[in-house]
């Protein structure tokens, strides 16, 4: 049988107990690190399974993925994946092909917590969240405003939007792949709340609606669900300026139907806690 | 310090290791058992802890919190959720109270799944879903037509809509309460996702517009994340009549702009694959 078993956001202890037993006794077990990392090294992963974990880059889960479905019809494989299994397409694309594999290769996922659903940790209703968007490294050449549409919609109903932030895990710099070098990568690269910031403003600049302005409220994250985990409300303004340190980042830009309760809650994580209330006030909570 | 711990979805090893290793040195442990429930019983629990696990209802956690918040600041406390603890404001509630209280007492949020990120098993992508709704139980006398208006607004985008079922536990009969009786409960009741899909069509048969009628596809699911889960696709009219067992059950109506891999993923789960794509490729998948 095939696992998909998500691991959490954290660290080792994350995993569930049932997620625990499995990697422990199947014969073999990859670890997804493309999508997002866990806050820890893969050897600390190791040192608490009691045993090796197969790395799975991009290619090899994506072009490659006849090594991790080899004999999981008769074996355990366990795929494990940081945050939960069914939040990216890549995952359900391997489901697919262990399904359609000839023998069929018997699946089980084992949910996890998402970055998706731990963002209620701001005190944010997971009710009130339009759609998810993703926030890119933009280049000298490339600043897409695209994201721009989507919060729009969002915020026309005046909901939430978690803004998921841009990594680069093992990619080949523009320069090195214009020179026909691909294999020379990049050190990993994790984008910061505040360089998010600084880019809604860029595209606020730019298309100038009202939508991700200096004075729109939001709500940063880092390293949600360990013990080191930061939460920073403010300005977006005030955002940009504000260093949550080791990753991961998130943001919330807050939307305009936001209730007493959540400000209430989101009050206490503000850079300058009057500013916000008055911003609030004048702007926001309107059902 | 007070614990909030998710206990994930299905059984007692969803929990994470590290919830079960404060579980086990905590003080007091308690369990939230109103706003979802466990495929398991409270036994089974005590017994995977190897301790007594106290019931919290509606009303001790809402009106009488200071029981749970005891000692807290000196003692370890653990407040289980099933699901995720920042799903719901019942929870994040108790959070403010204890971040309030004098002396202030130290919290920590330990997430886990949610049927909003687990919901991911039907295929279709958490990116794409828009607000969250919750379909009430109707009576002869009150069938609100609100959700309506909600799943119209994902509708204009061709968001998903995942639709919470009502579950009542622990809840006194109308008569009961008229008669002064508020204290003889009515047998726990869990919706399935027959009735509601059953409920939507009524709804749509007063408003008419469009948005969750006989040929509306939709995925039910039961039991997300255990080994008895059930997912089955289909058109509401089917859906309406099928029987998916045991609680827990939840209905995704699915989006006008849902992608091909979504169709093909979700398609294996049809109760007629045929016709599933037939409307798929009239109706759906317009990006």
């Amino acid at each position: 049988m095939l696992y998909l078993i998500g691991l959490g956001l954290a660290d080792e202890k994350d995993i569930s107990v049932r997620g625990l037993e499995i990697v422990k006794r199947a014969s073999r077990v990859y670890l997804e690190a493309y999508t997002a990392i866990l806050l820890v090294e893969k050897h600390v992963l190791e040192s608490f399974y009691g045993r090796e974990v197969i790395l799975a880059d991009r290619e090899m889960v994506e072009s490659n993925s006849e090594a991790i479905l080899k004999s999981a019809e008769k074996e355990d494989v366990a795929f494990l994946v940081v945050g939960d299994p069914c939040s990216a397409t890549t995952h359900t694309d391997l489901l697919l092909r262990a399904r359609h594999a000839t023998p069929a290769i018997p699946t089980r996922v084992l949910p996890n917590t998402s970055i998706m659903t731990a963002i209620g940790c701001t005190g944010l209703q997971l009710y009130n969240f339009g759609q998810t968007v993703s926030m890119v490294f933009f280049t000298d050449n490339w600043k897409p405003t695209s994201i721009y549409d989507r919060i729009k919609e969002n915020v026309a109903h005046g909901f939430h939007t978690l803004v998921l932030l841009d990594i680069k895990v093992k990619e080949a710099s523009e320069e090195n792949m214009a020179r026909g070098r691909p294999w020379i990568f990049e050190p990993p690269r994790f984008m910061s709340s505040a360089l998010c910031a600084e880019q809604l403003l860029y595209v606020e600049g730019e298309r100038k609606e009202g939508i991700c302005g200096p004075d729109n409220l939001a709500v940063a994250v880092a390293r949600v669900g360990s013990e080191e985990e930061k939460i920073v409300a403010g300005t977006l303004e005030e955002l940009s300026t504000v260093d949550l340190g080791k990753p991961l980042h998130s943001l919330v830009l807050i939307g305009k139907k936001g209730h007493e309760m959540e400000m209430e809650y989101v009050r206490d994580f503000a850079i300058d806690k009057a500013k916000f209330e008055v911003i609030w006030k004048r702007d926001y909570g309107k059902s």
